[in-house]
């Protein structure tokens, strides 16, 4: 059974055909209306995300199917203490497909090896959220006709920013790529996403504090948010914040031909002002989530008729090297045995939340 | 693109328009059993109003259309900060038509400027309810075959109760209407009701203390609650509750052809025991409130077709002139201009809450 | 208005039915996947329960339905103190049939007897349960073959476990049924269950301590948890609650041809291990779940077109007999006479949570 765990679960290939399916929906939507009629989607939120739940669930009434779910835990049987495997099983018995948004690390992976329907990760902890990386995919491609050759800029957390990091992984297997790195120094690009990702592929990249300075070089400028939480030092959060706000003054400086993203939701980091200008593409960014979920829905759904396709991959596993990371759910799980596997970068990692062991 | 925020929005014809449209869907339902196939509501409720949400699903359902949203502001992106202009910008890349309940008077209106999908206000704090007074349109249309020449009691709390202020700005506009107004001192029609709406209109209007000597006169008895928070002596309170009751007793006072509204939910000022009285309308008003909303969706999405209709008015703007209602939206959203419109009555107000500034 | 409030309001005859309906809708889903076209159910849930409200859902919409509805309190007018009565009548004009959870016992019963559609009860408090009742019988029913001549282990919590006297119920009216009750002396089978079911129907039964002991005689082993809370001596608590967990060690005494049922969510009553055992049938007992649901729908909505039959009982009541249990929804709702009935056993009862007066 196929998922959606990680966005590099998917070849460039497939990203393409996804895209491509997806302009197919946007330029004939009524072709799609009864694809998946009879078809149930289970909308599993053990946190809340609206937006994100929403576009799945637009997506799935779309394609003709329905939903079924919850929209945080409280609401849920987890509550009572019931394990995620528990849960993917029985939820296998009422719906076709499961999208999975969950505070711990790999909770929709144990899902995905669980369930005897795809599952797709609407985003786990601070890990990873794939259709997010889907939506910024086909922005891109929309807003500036390519995927190759540009200048990708990337503003505020990058630290923290898992969006970040999958946009690094996808953009990175297309040619012609620079990305710009624009953070203070708290809040850098760490070395493993440095070394595995952008050393790995020899993709160029400029580290800066200046958004000033990097915004008339960038094809793509990706905002996120600077968040209080993350600085030691509150003055020097206050001194830092405003010089990470995108704001009409600063848009001068950009190129005429250039597009803003942001995975929203936003607070202050991108100036309502800016909304009117052209190149401000976040809430079309929204909008192709949409799209790019209802490609991956179609996409998981035909691949599930053949269940045999991308078994669980069991080479390699290594038993009981135990994961300290807090947030991984193996922490929690019942009788999930801690489980490893020597990564691409010849580092053995936790197979649910893919930290050092 | 033509939104419903408040009752007034509507001219009279339009609203015996839905009271037609309303009728025929009572008379032929499965006429409409496809209007909306392929459509889909937003339910943005960021407080909890079961009543409300239900039968706002209900209707569009009833229509052949779906249902996607929340039941309260904490499984929501607002819990992150996010802006009501954001939220209806993104709700607009997923949904055709969006219902907002929203504790901040003028959120539903800020979500129309910002929307490009037509937005009914679900309740907006104390300030409007407008598809309630459409139920209560409907439910005196159809109770007593006519909406003028009728004399309308109000009861119980006229000094909070929107639903009380709307109903009279919507039958003042009809012939022939006389109101008593039924209730303790401390809760009396607020001054600015009988002016700009009663005297203004002409209509004759009684004020009593005193259920009893009412209720032989009425046509209409619409029944509110009481509650003890509204007063600040509590001897007061316990001395007054049990007058605007309305029981058996009280009903061999009124008249045999007569109807008790109630916008419900109840909790005991009206007994048990009148429930089963023929001129307990409380309940069918619950069920003409179904059939309300799915005239009105259906009345929005065909307006919508039409863009250019109805487009935001910006005559008469006065900017930077401050709203000190703290339950306005505009002390909380961002980058929101405090803006204010010299109103019918001559008075400058806030073009949010309608507050004066 | 026929409902379904407990499993005891089916005659067998009827639960056979039920049964051959669950199991043609297996063999031939599509001849029902539009059964309820232009029918809504409401899921009703004042507390929690994901998988009983996602499995009526996922019924609804196999069957060709819409759903809405709530999934806790909190988002629901009974916080704004809104009677169960009045709830179910409003409730009525939206929907054409509704299933409750409610934590007070007799709440779904006040709701059948104000609703015009008909009420399932999804469970309230402690007291009944009956749509998991009727997953287990269609459980044993597919597992073994049949439901007559068969030995029944019921393990774990046999005095607080509502779905346990419930199955109790329901099996003592086959032929051929022995009983083998395994709990800790804390929690054996109370003896009014005893008295009024099993003794009252000369059903065979054992008491034991030991499940390893009953094991190896069972055709089927119906497990439950064991909670802590329920004990007052936690040493005790400690001592016992290893012999109620059942493991694959435990499995090897057991027959080759036996299943395992759980009501589900457990928390480790049951090894993860004993999964892939081929008795376990508790996940096969969820998917059976929503099978019932679907039958239940259909059999209420078709008795439903006939609205004469089955009109409330009347006869037999004692009025003005205090109930005093403090979980019965006759402490809390509005106006509602207490009232008592002579059960089968010669007792006056409740008629909403049938505890004695």
């Amino acid at each position: 059974m196929r998922s959606l765990i990680s966005i590099l679960d998917f070849t460039n290939d497939e990203l393409d055909q996804l895209i491509a399916t997806a302009k197919d929906i946007i330029a004939n939507p009524e072709k799609y209306w009864d694809c998946c009629k009879h078809k149930k989607l289970a909308t599993l939120f053990f946190e809340p995300s609206t937006r994100t739940r929403l576009s799945f669930e637009a997506a799935m009434i779309e394609l003709g199917g329905s939903v079924i779910g919850f929209s945080q835990a409280s609401s849920s049987s987890a509550s009572k203490g019931e394990s995620m495997a528990d849960t993917a099983k029985i939820l296998s018995c009422y719906v076709d497909i499961m999208a999975i948004r969950h505070p711990r690390e790999g909770a929709p992976y144990v899902a995905s090896r669980n369930a005897s329907v795809p599952v797709i990760n609407a985003g786990d902890g601070g890990h990873n959220h794939p259709t997010q990386t889907l939506a910024d995919l086909l922005t891109i491609s929309r807003e500036m006709g390519r995927l190759d050759d540009m200048t990708i800029g990337l503003c505020g957390d990058l630290k923290y920013g898992r969006t970040v990091h999958s946009l690094i992984e996808a953009m990175s297997r297309h040619t012609g790529i620079k990305f710009v790195l624009i953070s203070p120094a708290e809040l850098a690009l760490p070395d493993y996403v440095i070394q595995n990702t952008l050393e790995k592929h020899h993709i160029p990249y400029e580290v800066t504090t200046s958004l000033e300075d990097a915004l008339p070089h960038l094809d793509v400028l990706y905002m996120t948010r600077i968040q209080q939480e993350r600085f030691d030092d509150v003055e020097e959060y206050n001194r830092l914040k405003d010089s990470y706000v995108l704001n009409t003054e600063k848009m001068k400086l950009a190129k005429e031909k250039m597009c803003v993203l942001h995975p929203l939701p936003r607070v202050n980091e991108i100036s309502v002002a800016v909304d009117d200008d052209p190149r401000a593409a976040y809430f079309r960014q929204a909008l192709n989530g949409k799209y790019m979920r209802m490609a991956l829905i179609l996409k998981l759904l035909e691949e599930a008729k053949d269940p045999e396709k991308e078994a669980i991959r069991t080479d390699g596993l290594v038993y009981d090297r135990i994961c300290t990371n807090p947030k991984c759910i193996c922490q929690v799980e019942q009788e999930l045995r801690h489980t490893a596997r020597v990564s691409e970068d010849g580092v053995l990692r936790c197979i649910y939340c893919e930290q050092k062991v």
